[in-house]
């Protein structure tokens, strides 16, 4: 393994949870019957642990980062949209149009979008940040869609820009991704690091027919016959039949653990590369929040593999990041609980008890 | 029926349709593929058609009506907090320490509290809206929770504050209330509207261990025994096992929709006043949206009884409106979607197509 990911993976450690009792005996001093505001105070106390601190900070420079890159695959037929809508959509992003330009602001984030892999050049266009590894992956079918160097490539250049993009003390960031055929993608990594058939992790993506689903799950099956992914190594799995979206994605992930920045992860592409994070180091998913559950078949089995339990669920399935922003505003509200909400003794309330009181 | 309460039952019409073709086309030829922004898209349409118009507006004047009163029936051993926790806490909400007032905050919502039944006299508190109709229910086990008559006067309280409270064009509403003892009364009318047994519709309110939970089941079960409300007639069922928030949250509900302004319902004892509601005017259900999915037992048979599907479930069971101001922001971020998305040939992005591309 290239030396650099090595030191990134041994530069991770896990939260350190030696806060964990001050912090619920805070939630439970508030003025509220113990526990009853449920996942707020999961999610509170999450971020207190990851951000090793009794009294967090409201998080500060949210960011959503959207990779973006070409499939080789679509050669096979397996998306309903056409491969240059990837570029199309970069620009719709820097304009601001996209779904996640919209809710990004709604969330209070910015949007930074990333071409990691786009088969189009850009002129030098403002606040596209450039660390193109290459023209879109080669077709998983005939060929492994990137070299593992193309592959150690795209991580470093996601992990590169957890450190270079956000300053010191970001509190949370967000993953999103653009890429027409990426579904086939993360269907496949989800197959093999997931231990489950191509059937059951392949779903519709942008919403294709009957026929075309089924000819899809073909395609993956034979790619993965074709490749010989190694279960036992993630690098091989994304190499050979992985992404480069994907593959910055996990490297954002292990770039912002490395640095106590939780992420929220969005749906199954950009699980996908929480999955490959989590291969090769299995702590990093201490550093996660799973802002939604997609309709994209796979992701439940991502979610049972990264132990995490999705904030929303809300039938999206657009990616980009739209329903890890949405999250954001969840993991706030939590925060803000904790940091605003009267204690029963400053309030003067009277605490409860398991045992009924006759009034 | 009181002619008033009559009247304002006729005021209330069904939501018009006519423009679903119109909103629908929008929504389609915005930059995603059809449907992939799941239920943001349905939120965008039902509040587009509640304010019939293509291009609704974001909701202005977002507030949440907390009503706060007490019941003869915590006499009867059926919660863990004491029962001057009701006026404790109207002090907290009027100081902004609790649990609502952080939530209301991160949305952008006011907070309206509302006295129409606790029993204690409160100085002459700004912001404290005074619509008391008495000092709590009476206990239903012994005799009926309200008269008929107090049980219209707390609707029409509620229905004269949607109507007093909020200028022509308020975008958006959500239900709240406080009330020691109140999933009680909320289990008992959910039992006799929603025809379930009370066992299947009792839960542990505050947090009561399992010998109290058994108890409280018995206490039900007594009063509806001893009461006999009948099931084709909500006013009955209201006055005897009711209580006098869960009619204003009715009566709230009832005069929002008279004047077309959608209400963002709580958990389980706003749910009640819900079902009363809609029992009462079956269309009623047009205007409002289920803010979450509470941990309360009976919470999903009053979603079925309803037809409504909870946009949120992080497992909360604190009330106060807590769940209806988090789901605020969910349908404002299906508004801006509706609005603020750039369209295919706008931002000139190749359309899709069941049928997969080549490319």
């Amino acid at each position: 393994m290239e030396d650099r990911l090595r030191s990134l993976i041994a530069s991770i450690e896990p939260v350190d949870c030696h806060l964990d009792e001050k912090i619920q005996a805070h939630l439970d001093n508030l003025t509220k019957p113990k526990g009853s505001l449920g996942r707020l105070e999961e999610l509170a106390k999450r971020y207190a642990l990851i951000k090793d601190s009794t009294w967090p900070e409201l998080p500060a420079g949210k960011s959503v980062v959207v990779f973006a890159a070409d499939h080789g695959v679509t050669e096979e037929g397996v998306s309903a949209f056409p491969k240059e809508v990837t570029f199309q959509m970069v620009r719709n992003f820097l304009a601001g149009g996209a779904g996640i330009n919209v809710l990004a602001r709604h969330a209070g984030a910015k949007v930074k979008v990333v071409d990691i892999g786009v088969d189009h050049d850009f002129p030098d266009l403002e606040n596209l940040i450039s660390r193109k590894v290459a023209y879109g992956t080669r077709n998983m079918v005939r060929q492994p869609a990137l070299t593992t160097k193309e592959a150690v490539d795209a991580i470093l250049a996601g992990a590169d820009i957890a450190k270079a993009e956000f300053p010191e003390g970001t509190g949370l960031l967000a993953t999103g991704e653009m890429g027409i055929g990426n579904t086939t993608a993360a269907s496949a990594i989800t197959a093999v690091l997931c231990a489950r058939s191509p059937r059951e992790v392949t779903g519709r993506g942008t919403g294709i027919a009957e026929d075309a689903y089924r000819h899809k799950i073909k395609v993956i099956e034979k790619a993965l016959e074709n490749r010989q992914p190694d279960p036992e190594n993630p690098l091989d799995v994304l190499a050979k039949v992985g992404g480069l979206e994907i593959a910055g994605i996990c490297g954002l992930i292990l770039g912002a653990a490395s640095r106590k920045i939780p992420v929220v992860i969005d749906g199954f592409i950009s699980t996908a590369g929480a999955v490959v994070a989590k291969a090769l180091v299995p702590h990093v998913t201490d550093y996660l929040f799973a802002g939604h559950l997609s309709v994209e078949a796979g992701h439940k089995a991502q979610m049972e593999f990264l132990g995490l339990r999705p904030l929303l669920d809300l039938d999206m399935r657009l990616g980009e990041g739209t329903g890890a922003v949405l999250a954001m505003g969840l993991i706030e509200a939590g925060i803000k609980i904790y940091r605003e909400m009267a204690t029963f003794d400053g309030a003067r309330v009277s605490p409860g008890n398991e045992e009924p009181v006759r009034s």
